[in-house]
């Protein structure tokens, strides 16, 4: 308990929650992790498909960054729109579910859950990946080290969103400072040096042209490059986490966000393209990512250069975290509509959404560990929930502003226009990235989708049955109050029996003790067991009939069943069925004395038998039937402090 | 279930019990392999002492076993002894708790587990090391195949003595058969060619003599063979196995295995004389056994050979059996007696003490995993608990000698004799053996031994103060059997809450229902909280108050507690401690409603927090509260088939 208490901080009051909520210079830090980084691949991902064409193709990096930064520009304004439609966690689930119906709202429910997940493993896997070929004795530690920093993010996050956001801040900012700080020498290089600036370290020269620049290949480059825009929908998810004014504060993070990373497009866009940097194969050996190439040809490879490679490496690493203020937040919402078990909607000790947390990290320690912490094997799985959410809730959006509009009277026709124009583009990439990866490995989070949506409606289902069963159907009926039949069960002959017996009197005037008979299987010796049963009646007669006859009362009723098959339950369960049959209207109560343990150790030497009767009669003695437990203590338990009534 | 049916068989009723005792032939293999076993390493044992003196120690090779087969006589008549002594399982334990005292009797426990434990790791180790030797491929997998066949002698053990002793007794009457013939055939050979046999395969040459016989080694040569009769003592340990008259089959048992273990002992004596078999060292390469070279020498290395080594490896390996069969009825007399958890002497399914056999796998497995499997490195732990369970045992038996001759008036000096004489060979044999093998290993068993006795007298202290606390003060009390305070625990209003309710109606007239807000986290938004309160007061006052009204009886109180916490148990607490302050003599009943789950993904969709909650209550609430189950179904549960009151 003290060991939880230091990893994971002290249980937090509901009333603390106002206090733990983000302004937008925290949200950024905590939803940007993932947007901003993609800065890191996406420009990287738009060239590597630019490589068989040459030279030739980097003169194609400025119209592709054109219409990526329009697309994002669509994003922006549709999902600043977003946020103050759906001002509680407006998420791509939320929106479907409003405008295009429960089917569809639970594909985007899926396809972002899956999109989460892929985001930790990759997020993860990536940021290693780029520390051991920048420290390649780390080499062997590969998966070990995803895992460690799984861990890590996680505990963070299980001791609540301020907490992980105040503690990232520090590489984000720094990433966001370091970058800023390369473009703009990088820019002041090129105006000191009109003509051709002389880079400080020569980037690779790209490779001979082999291939034409087609429409196609255009295509492929522009959605490839769309992956810069993953995260950018994360402010929109996670509205919940911020304070009020919530639609300001997220409005403020969103622009932030989007401010910094089209800022980082633009700069590594002209850089790329005046200094001529290619992308290399990253098969080969030799091999550095552009952004690397990017800062080295801008200011060398002296400590600037270090410095700036490292908050990348944090950021990329970190940006799983998005995934985790988002994902369990998601749950809830799920939960919340019965698609997902209700325990997902508690707040745990620090008032996060502990097992979406716990969830989120088992499946993504799962996917670690299946493609053992390689990125390569799960980009293909990637991008893909990404692509589908946006234009889902793009679709609903426009679904939206329609709806909206028809009934205030005036179509929206400028949002709308920008949701639509967003579901076009959003769509067309998305059916590219499927149309170039889906051999390559997207065909598992295909086939996993629908999977993933019949679990989601079939957990509603049982809900709803449930719902339906518990429901109540008015007026409480006093009549038929009768007590229950009180049954002892007893093992042995002691002051638990007595206790139990006692409280039995408390409860109904209608008791009857049972004795359990070759409970620990068959006697030692023959006739041990009848000379039980003697001295059993004997007691009774002397410690429960004696007394009753002297205080006027009558006194309880004492039986006797065999365990033949050591069972507790069987003979429990045939009696209970013989009084059914003989009183068909009445409750009966199993009243089942029990030695409380103080200590772990104490379960050892006392078995399970109460807890596995418990389990069994409550799973089959049926709804006539209640259990009572008596609790006994080898010393009385003190009670815990600051125990006092709030109503 | 179904595939626990199949491995295990269907559940047996006590009474089943008398049909499931051993006969003397059954006797044999469940208790005697490990006796039998002894004669392929007890002579190879006392011959390896003697390979420093070349072919001039062979010659001592029939005195030493003159001297082991007298003490094995000795020990022979005195467990003979001992069964008509103790015919309720005599082992070295109950012999010393009756003549030794608790201590004594705990010490002889100890090294009794000690050698079961290590006996299973030693005969399944040895067995594998003989079979890879043979079978050189299966080399790579010594470990996975002590631990496969750890599992089937387990598994076979679970289904029952009975169906392992049937199973095992091919093997072992195989192996007594064949190693008769071997014996038989070789005397033949020797009469039919008088002078020097010649043997069909020449054994190895001894070494030349590079060291004269002292009597320090003749007294280790004899130390080492006396390995020979572990195991004897098993038959006394295992009484309570055979049916009656039980002294009169495990006679029978003992003097079978003691007979087979002497004839094989002279006949390896008689024949390695003869044919000139030296040891030879097991550490060089091309070693053989000394059973090995005998067998060959007699009748060559054909068909017979293999058959007669097969059936030596299989009662090498299955030699753990007779662990088997003895643990779990020490563990059954130690946790009768309070030295061990009540649960090691509940009859399992199959009427085993099904416990005893789990933890002795448990521990064999373990043992195997530490060590790799390799049987040198456990050998030197091993012995030392077999004699010192069997001096303890004899000095058990003279003490009881001379108290049933004090008793009777007349001193019992011949079985007194014997005994006496026993426990200063065996106690002898004891301190060589710790002398010579303490640095190898030895002192792991003496370090372990009082940490072990340790345990089972802390164990025994737990129970006497649970006795104590327990002990009933005499008659029943009648007075202040007052109704009880009901408390109704409830989330949200259901069919369940009414359910609760009527119930705690029949049980007490002074019923309050407690509502818990706040119980997932803080309310969405502010008011969210309130407006469930309202709605929970308006379906109280039209479906309980006013029906109570109607009905002319005083309805429930409604109260509402908050969950700062989320923690339902918190709250409850403190409404206990209030309660109690306001009516200190009054019991507290807690009605706790609980959906019944019938498969296990419903567990998935329930949660744990009425679980929770229970054993929060019950471990802080005391004495004055007693928890009620309130089960509700989904579908209401079909009883078990085959349900019969046996009284």
């Amino acid at each position: 308990m003290a060991l939880r208490r230091l990893l994971f901080g002290r249980t937090l009051a509901n009333r603390d929650d106002h206090a733990r909520k983000l302004n937008a210079l925290e949200g950024v830090p905590a939803m940007g992790l993932d947007g901003l980084a993609s800065a890191a691949y996406g420009p990287e991902a738009a060239l590597t498909v630019l490589i068989p064409t040459g030279a030739a193709g980097l003169a194609y990096a400025a119209p592709v960054t054109a219409a990526i930064l329009g697309l994002l520009a669509v994003l922006y304004v549709s999902y600043r729109q977003t946020i103050s439609a759906y001002p509680d966690n407006g998420g791509g689930y939320i929106v479907s579910k409003h405008n295009l119906g429960t089917l569809a709202s639970l594909v985007a429910a899926a396809a972002l859950m899956i999109d989460y997940l892929l985001n930790v493993a990759v997020g993860i896997s990536a940021g290693v990946a780029a520390l051991v070929s920048a420290v390649p004795a780390l080499h062997p530690h590969v998966l070990a080290l995803c895992l460690a920093i799984l861990a890590l993010v996680t505990a963070i996050n299980l001791r609540g969103t301020p907490e992980a956001a105040r503690l990232f801040a520090v590489p984000t900012y720094l990433f966001v400072v370091c970058f800023a700080g390369v473009v703009a020498i990088g820019v002041v290089r090129v105006i000191a040096a009109p003509g051709a600036p002389a880079p400080v370290v020569a980037p690779a020269r790209p490779l001979a042209a082999g291939q034409a620049v087609t429409l196609w290949l255009l295509l492929r480059t522009f959605a490839a490059g769309c992956t810069a825009m993953t995260g950018v929908e994360a402010v929109s998810n996670g509205i919940s986490a911020f304070r009020e004014p919530r639609v300001q504060h997220g409005h403020r993070t969103l622009t932030a966000i989007s401010l910094l990373l089209a800022s980082l497009l633009i700069g590594i866009a002209y850089l790329v393209t005046v200094f001529g940097i290619p992308a290399m194969d990253q098969t080969q050996p030799g091999y550095r990512s552009v952004l690397s190439q990017l800062t080295a040809a801008v200011v060398g490879t002296g400590v600037y250069y270090h410095i700036t490679i490292a908050s990348l490496l944090c950021v990329l690493t970190l940006s799983a975290n998005t995934s985790f203020v988002d994902f369990p937040r998601l749950c809830r919402c799920l939960a919340a509509d019965g698609f997902l078990p209700r325990s997902f909607a508690i707040a745990g000790r620090r008032l996060m959404f502990s097992l979406g947390i716990l969830c989120l990290a088992g499946g993504a320690a799962l996917l670690l560990i299946t493609f053992g912490g390689i990125t390569d094997r799960l980009i293909p799985l990637f991008a893909i929930g990404a692509f589908l959410t946006f234009t889902m809730s793009q679709a609903g959006m426009v679904v939206h502003w329609r709806r909206t509009g028809q009934r205030a009277g005036h179509r929206r026709r400028g949002p709308l226009a920008i949701n639509a124009l967003g579901t076009v583009v959003t769509g067309a990439a998305l059916i590219i990235i499927v149309a170039t990866k889906l051999t390559e490995g997207a065909w598992i989070t295909i086939a996993v989708l629908p999977g993933l949506v019949l679990v989601l409606r079939r957990i509603k289902r049982y809900y709803d049955r449930l719902d339906r069963g518990l429901r109540d159907e008015g007026a409480l009926d006093y009549r038929d109050l009768g007590p229950p039949i009180a049954i002892v069960v007893f093992e042995r002959w002691n002051k638990l029996t007595d206790r139990a017996l006692r409280i039995a009197l408390q409860l109904s005037a209608d008791v009857r003790a049972v004795h359990l008979r070759t409970l620990d299987g068959p006697p030692q010796a023959a006739g041990d067991d009848d000379d039980d049963s003697r001295a059993i009646r004997a007691q009774w007669a002397a410690d429960v009939v004696a007394p009753a006859q002297a205080a006027g009362v009558a006194p309880p009723a004492l039986r006797f069943l065999r365990a033949e098959h050591r069972l507790m339950h069987r003979p429990l369960l045939a009696l209970v069925k013989q009084l059914h049959a003989e009183h068909p209207s009445r409750l009966i109560a199993v009243l089942l004395p029990e030695v409380i343990q103080t200590w772990w150790w104490q379960a050892l030497l006392h078995g399970r038998r109460a807890r596995k009767l418990q389990s069994y009669l409550l799973r089959f003695a049926g709804s006539r039937v209640v259990l009572i437990h008596i609790p006994w203590y080898l010393e009385e338990p003190r009670p815990e402090h600051g125990l006092a009534i709030e109503d």
